[in-house]
């Protein structure tokens, strides 16, 4: 009935009837999972938020900034603004990304992928005089920026509205306080939770002759300074536009807590009870089914989940602490494997590293995988609590080097940047799923601070691989065993395998540094001092990273080589593919063996 | 009637009669304010804390271990644990620290001066199987890691104890919503403030006969997870004794809300408003004023104060972002004289960068002052709020470089460091008021992110100074104007004038080199390619700042000079004054002047 690939802005939902309204519900939702069937993307948090979504872009129109939290819930707010055309380049080079983006759209009011930052945003939003509405998850309501914001929200005089979408399922499942709270306001305003049997029929208790009960009973959030209204059904359209105009009349900031059903609209998504539909590859729509790559490929954190839970069942004082990331770090079967061990924390990066010093230096064993991008949130905690206090924890990077498909937002190439900028942090990278287990071996030994960096490019699976084997010591590799090269190319991580054939063919030895910190100073300096031109070659800013770490050691020891860095500018890099991104900067391999070759001639 | 000063551990408790500990509360504050009066210290957090703290020492006899969140109120911990004769040393070289620290003493379980990180170190001693008790100011509990913890510490079925430790005041004043809550708490439970007046004889409430009401009157705690007992007095012996052991009994996790008086029994702290006695200098105990350093000198952080005046009073659209460091700033008066511009918003540093992110991406022209040490809290809203979304926010590192007298946790030396892997963010650092002028109006012309670095040591104060004055370019200066220098010296902020009179003395050319991103590419060049030796020197870490910059310029374009980094090895730095600091690593002035000369005797 919709022409929904053609909708130009939203300004047509104003002729809508309700009725109408659900039918573009339920097109859209079938337009989307179309669409990221055979793009992927972040899909469940989108289908769950698609009504209020609509009903938003309906009932404000008055200017009103629209701002998500996290952003990966908006895809019908994306298509609304004038970008369904554009969905079948989501996530690619060129393409519309799957995050809000100003220079998108000027419907995109803050440019995010990293949670918690939607009340901040909403802060500025008001306090700068205009109007604006935050649409955030229960998820994303528990980090403790939210909470910052909340405090400082609490004490606006002028209208300030949030939309807490609560689907009581974050990324990874939330458990805890806030789980608590809510289900307090949920079952104290009769909420009533249908079965999975009744999904078809999906509906949630109208509350409509309750709203006496809910101006009178004020709650927590009432106290707290909001006007606080709900939970209502997300998916009722009466609903949100009754609380909608209840909220957008008052001089002061409110809560509008809506229950929604991630994943609504599309059965395997809504069924989904491990976060398996948060973020999707290309998949089978008809059946659900996710395609999948070949058997004789791993994740990097699939070796790593794999080398955990074998070393759980030597060590059971081991814990695994992770902020939220349990499915997309490939941990699912590991937490089920651990129990009460593995302790997903929610979004809580700079708790979650807190938690593992604190476990450290009451020897227990403790790994903390968190995204190279989202360690970011930790940093101070890295630095003050980990490797001040010297506790030993085993700290992963994960999705670390370049990360295709999530934009400027996700990368994650500064890791090791900002990781040399801590003191008493050592840095491992292995390049392969042998190296990934060898180095956990060598880091579960090491009894100080150490983060291994893992990227995203699949590696060769080995089965039935030992842990705990004889140690790596501190060591570099010569990859090619070369007689007499005519360059060296220090890399390390994904790299050394992409690049260490063509490196072959050519006649350049390619050194394996997969101790960044600290070094191999002994290869290091019998390749600075060989008289031979030395590249120094990662998927991170050049400017920042390792590479300056090799330059610092040639001027301490005065050797006058000759050196160079080859990685990317310091800068946010954009949507692409893995190869695509390389080749904007000429780092691909081809331009790099390229350019050794031609430094080679002319010398 | 107590030895204090030979108190040995805290074992002599056990058999003090509540009058007798009541006594001593007396004696240990007193003991305090004679000491801190002569080295300067944290005082009012700790005058507040001591009956609460004495208390746990007498009850908590098992083993428990305390961790004091920020740790700036554990004074009477350390008196208690046989440190009390080390008083004339604290704070300085040799001596103990004011914070807790696990190589001082095995009383302290949790290194630490950052806030809201104790109820993650509990978490992690609860989950290992210790016994812990927190203690935790509202102040610091208005983090957002604090509740990231809460939201964990709510799941266990084991006994965790938090003391909430209620002032209503932290370093600056709270408002907004934990406030109210509170309030709240305070208000249901009876709880009844007692007027200025009164303060004499001040003693809160007796609530023993309310013990029923708090068990059978749950609150929003007790909702989410917790035992709640409160409010109670914190100074009452009695009361905090009952609830010690209603708290230490239960299986589940326990919040005990202690009601306190900030710098209690010392009335020039009491009566403090705006935190003055936080952290003071020395001060003649009889009159409780502070002893003064010369008015001809002003501190970097009250040049930035009367500049941010003069320039609201020119451009009234000008916000300030303060995450609760107001007093500390030398902000106080800037606060009052911009009334709801000026906007505290508590120990909240991720929240303050994401809102002044907001608002400057709204057009309004804003300052974030951060301590350069806290502001690690931020660091991913550095990078993707501001940065990332090329918001023009003028960011204040406040006490950077070398920081006395708070030992390793607060040391300001890595601000450039992590600012340098953070893209799109331009780094300018003062030599002296006029500068700090000057920089200030480049930043708020610069319409990009960009970070001011200003130091601790103060710098001469000009008088009338105008702002908005002909603009600085990128530009580095020849402090020296030597004919023929025999080297050149690069640095910045307070290191120029520092150096520059005993440089000038030894024919070394001083290179203020102010704009650290981006550089004044004209003169280093001119400087790398004039065949004399570089130093590039900085109270920073040399294997990761500003001499990095340096060192990837001249690689970059292929210059041979011979560079030197002068500065700290990448590593915490002790207690001392910064000279001693300095002295410790052979950076003083004398030690460089004179290696410089060595280096070039023997060239």
């Amino acid at each position: 009935m919709f022409d929904i690939e053609n909708i130009k802005d939203p300004s047509f939902l104003k002729d809508l009837s309700i009725d109408e309204l659900e039918v573009l519900s339920k097109e859209i939702r079938d337009f989307m999972v179309d669409k990221v069937s055979k793009t992927g993307g972040h899909l469940s948090g989108s289908l769950g938020v698609t009504d209020i979504v609509i009903a938003m872009h309906k009932f404000f129109t008055n200017g009103e900034k629209f701002i998500f939290d996290v952003g990966h819930q908006c895809y019908a707010h994306k298509i609304l603004t004038g970008r369904a055309k554009d969905f079948d380049t989501l996530r690619q080079r060129g393409g519309i990304t799957g995050f809000p983006l100003r220079s998108e759209s000027e419907y995109d009011s803050w440019d995010v992928a990293h949670a918690s930052t939607s009340l901040a945003a909403l802060s500025g939003y008001v306090l700068s005089g205009k109007k604006a509405v935050a649409v955030i998850g229960d998820g994303a309501l528990t980090g403790g920026e939210s909470i910052e914001a909340l405090e400082y929200i609490a004490t606006l005089k002028t209208n300030a509205i949030i939309i807490l979408n609560d689907n009581s399922f974050s990324i990874s499942k939330n458990v805890g306080m806030f789980t608590k709270l809510l289900d307090k306001l949920r079952s104290t305003k009769s909420y009533v939770k249908l079965s999975d049997k009744n999904r078809k029929n999906y509906k949630l208790k109208s509350l409509k002759n309750k709203v006496k009960s809910i101006f009178y009973k004020p709650n927590i959030l009432d106290d707290a300074g909001f006007k606080y209204y709900g939970p209502i059904d997300g998916h009722n359209y009466k609903e949100l536009f009754k609380y909608f105009k209840y909220a957008s009349i008052q001089n002061r900031p409110v809560i509008i807590h809506c229950i929604t059903k991630k994943g609504k609209g599309y059965l395997p998504a809504e069924n989904d009870t491990i976060g398996a539909w948060h973020c999707v590859p290309k998949f089978d729509k008809e059946t659900g089914e996710f395609y999948k790559d070949s058997l004789d490929q791993i994740a990097f954190s699939g070796a790593l989940s794999e080398y955990l839970s074998k070393y759980y069942d030597k060590h059971n004082d081991l814990k695994v602490i992770m902020p939220a990331m349990t499915y997309p770090s490939n941990m699912v079967s590991l937490k089920e494997h651990m129990g009460e061990s593995f302790i997903d924390t929610g979004i809580t990066e700079p708790f979650a590293a807190s938690f593992a010093a604190s476990l450290a230096i009451n020897n227990v064993k403790v790994c903390l995988p968190i995204y190279s991008s989202f360690m970011q949130r930790a940093y101070d905690q890295l630095h003050q609590d980990i490797a001040m206090q010297d506790a030993p924890v085993v700290i992963v990077s994960d999705k670390s080097g370049i990360v295709p498909g999530n934009g400027k937002t996700h990368q994650g190439i500064f890791d090791i940047s900002y990781l040399l900028t801590i003191p008493n942090m050592a840095i491992v990278a292995p390049k392969d799923m042998d190296e990934t287990y060898r180095l956990l071996d060598y880091a579960f030994s090491y009894n100080k601070p150490i983060c291994i960096h893992i990227p995203i490019p699949k590696t060769k699976y080995i089965p039935n691989l030992e842990i705990e084997r004889p140690l790596l010591d501190i060591s570099w590799t010569k990859e090619n065993n070369l007689p007499n090269p005519k360059a060296y190319l220090i890399t390390y991580s994904a790299s050394v395998n992409y690049i260490k054939e063509d490196a072959k063919t050519n006649n350049i030895e390619v050194i394996n540094a997969r101790f960044i910190r600290p070094m191999d100073e002994v290869m290091l300096n019998e390749v600075l001092t060989s008289n031979k031109p030395v590249y120094v070659y990662e998927d991170a800013p050049k400017e920042t990273s390792f590479g300056n770490s090799i330059l610092i050691y040639a001027n301490e020891h005065n050797i006058k080589s000759n050196i160079k860095l080859i990685g990317f500018p310091l800068d946010f890099l954009d949507l692409g593919t893995i190869e695509e991104i390389r080749k904007d900067y000429s780092v691909d391999k081809d331009s790099v063996i390229k350019m050794i070759n031609k430094d080679n001639e002319t010398r």
